[in-house]
């Protein structure tokens, strides 16, 4: 008997159908004696829906708090819902918010860390016979204010959550049978991967990888839960992210992914004295702007141009907080740029292996495509380009780097992150 | 400056114009100086939507738990854009959920009962210059379970905490001007009162008056809060319910209301022993189902027959509760009855006015209808009929106690009861 949390993302429970499809698998696993945390995500466009209604009504920027306080709606009526599928199955199942199953994050809205979780509550139920369902993406902070994950919460909810009871197993259900060599819907021949490191899975999902929260591939590092990735829609064995993963012969690179959420920011002619890049990401900081890869050029003059790349939901944050430290750190002019993307190969034993950098940036170059931006690390390195032939480069390093299998790769829908 | 508490219903809220207009009104009342605290019901139809969902995933009868976790989020989402779009207006909001503007009810999932009010948090934010939002129908129990206080709840939480706060008024705005003499629908001329006693008001809502929930009422009575019922969109006065309402010249019924949903049961042959009808009742009670009018005739052979009635949804239920007792009780049979309405006449000063009643019993069977069923108290009758010529008895009786005005009442939709 196993203590297994199963995460099913806003897809898996997109209808009425979808969600007692669900259901009848949970009871399944709890019927083979195994007992069952369940985390789920808002149903199919819920989350989106809201949204839009906030855009009617709200003629501001939503305040964050209250976006926190609509969106977590959305998996509040998933987990009832699938409570009540799973008790027509005749199993015992209880639902909880995120308060409820003592998810207790910082006083962030909008992406808030999880700083702790008491899952006596979820135990007890547990204890009780119940399949015990916990709405993702949501927490609570000590004041009692209703919080969200961010963008992927759902997974945290579940790896954290499989921490803090010491489940066996968490499995990471989706729309499709695992982690990819890269997106099949770019690359028909794109593998499925049987292993991957932590360290592997965390490059590809922070690098655009929709199949897994680059923030729960952390914790599941961290505190070394067995992760397993694989289809809501059939038992196919899936993709086991831990700690050191096998690779295939002859095979260096894991996969390949990318990233279209990227845009840049150049902030030109910086008077050179110390401490300007620290004002800079400081105040970027501050703000919870994530900045990815950072490049600074040579000075002239006494003057330095550096660029840096932010989400591009965050750009014109980022814009704002620049020009409100102009005075404070001194430069001629701000560019930003979209239409980039950002493509990377991962793969653990690219430290050992010398000439993989070199080959990426040959097969881009040989399309005759100019690199933008790099940005390397032990077992990753990232190119930005220009995004219009993204598929093409994507599909000549697949091919490079040995990763194409003879046979197509199952195409599901867009994969969830939430 | 006063402490004002204004519900809105869900009509009122019923999409983004509507619950941009109600923003405008607060905005308003908060602009003259008063602190305000806004009750909020779901939006519109959302609280149906939500009950179909269920239907659609849930086979068994629907786990009144997991129910309140569904429902409960329509609210939630109410206020959260209703203070989106108070801060749109430039004017400081905050929205809580019932749990956590401090909300305790007794652990009963449907149609809880306000046990307590911890109102801390939501003077805090008063105190902080915020227009204070708080989800209408829902609290918590002690064990931190989400509950619904049942229909009507909304009306019930904005008159608790007004209580709890001391606020100088609680005003419910609906869709119609104020409490009138009758359904306007159903009476052209129906007039709108501009002052009811807590008890009158009471009866009519009790009687099925859906602008205003008895259990509203009762607190309202209990705890002195002065009411204001009117139209959420227009600026007229209103009905002030209160302590001692006077009457006009000459009119002894304040009003007269009907009920259709109304289900008779009878239990036929009951051995005449002591404690029988307390058998019957408890086990009723204990299932949480109201009683209404309760009709025994006479003993024959040692056995009598009694009726009594109970809301149409309850109907079933009661009658398996009954069936549970057949062999505690001993009775020869159960019968039914659906397609009954009751018709009453409420009016203070019916006590001290002689002939009231028997004045109803005449307009009816002038009209030659026969009464199922009749119930009397010092404020109020009321008579159980066949629903078929429910409107015709209504207006007869309007004229016949002086009750119609000159010209045509207001005719709004459907009231609201959340």
């Amino acid at each position: 008997m196993s203590l297994i949390v199963m995460k099913f993302g806003g897809s898996s429970v997109g209808d009425a159908e979808r969600m007692k499809r669900v259901a009848g698998r949970i009871a399944e696993v709890s019927a083979q004696g195994h007992k069952c945390v369940v985390v789920v995500s808002a149903m199919g466009d819920t989350t989106d829906d809201l949204i839009d209604l906030s855009k009617q009504i709200c003629t501001i920027t939503p305040p964050a708090r209250e976006m926190d306080m609509l969106l977590t709606t959305g998996e509040q009526v998933s987990v009832a819902l699938l409570s009540m599928a799973i008790q027509s199955l005749g199993q015992k199942a209880v639902s909880f918010t995120g308060w409820q199953a003592g998810m207790y994050t910082e006083a962030v809205h909008g992406k808030a860390r999880i700083t702790d979780i008491q899952p006596e509550r979820v135990l007890k139920a547990l204890d009780a016979g119940n399949v015990v369902i916990v709405a993702g993406f949501q927490g609570m902070t000590e004041e009692g204010e209703i919080t969200t994950l961010g963008r992927g919460g759902s997974d945290t909810t579940a790896v954290a959550l499989a921490a803090a009871i010491q489940a066996d197993v968490c499995e990471i259900f989706t729309d499709v049978d695992g982690v990819y060599s890269t997106d099949p819907r770019v690359v028909k021949v794109a593998r499925k991967l049987n292993e991957i490191s932590y360290d592997e899975m965390l490059e590809l999902a922070n690098l655009g990888a929709a199949v897994l929260h680059p923030r729960a591939v952390e914790y599941a590092k961290n505190y070394n839960v067995p992760l397993v990735v694989r289809s809501s829609f059939n038992h196919n064995p899936g993709t086991n992210v831990k700690e050191e993963a096998a690779m295939e012969q002859g095979i260096v690179v894991r996969g390949i992914a990318y990233d279209k959420n990227v845009a840049r920011i150049s902030i030109l002619g910086v008077e050179e004295k110390p401490g300007q890049l620290a004002k800079v990401f400081t105040a970027l900081a501050k703000e919870q702007i994530d900045v990815d890869i950072i490049v600074q050029s040579g000075t002239r003059d006494g003057q330095a141009d550096f660029s840096f790349t932010v989400s591009l939901g965050d750009k014109e944050k980022a814009l704002q907080v620049i020009e409100g430290i102009r005075g404070a750190v001194g430069f001629r002019e701000v560019t930003s740029e979209e239409n980039l993307v950002k493509v990377s190969i991962v793969g653990a034993g690219m430290v050992s292996t010398p000439g993989v950098a070199a080959k990426m940036f040959e097969v881009i170059s040989d399309l005759g495509i100019s690199i933008n931006m790099v940005s390397t690390s032990e077992i990753k390195t990232s190119c930005v380009i220009d995004n219009n032939r993204l598929n093409e480069v994507v599909q000549a390093l697949h091919t490079a780097y040995g990763l194409d299998t003879d046979k197509a790769a199952f195409v599901g829908g867009p994969s969830e992150r939430r």
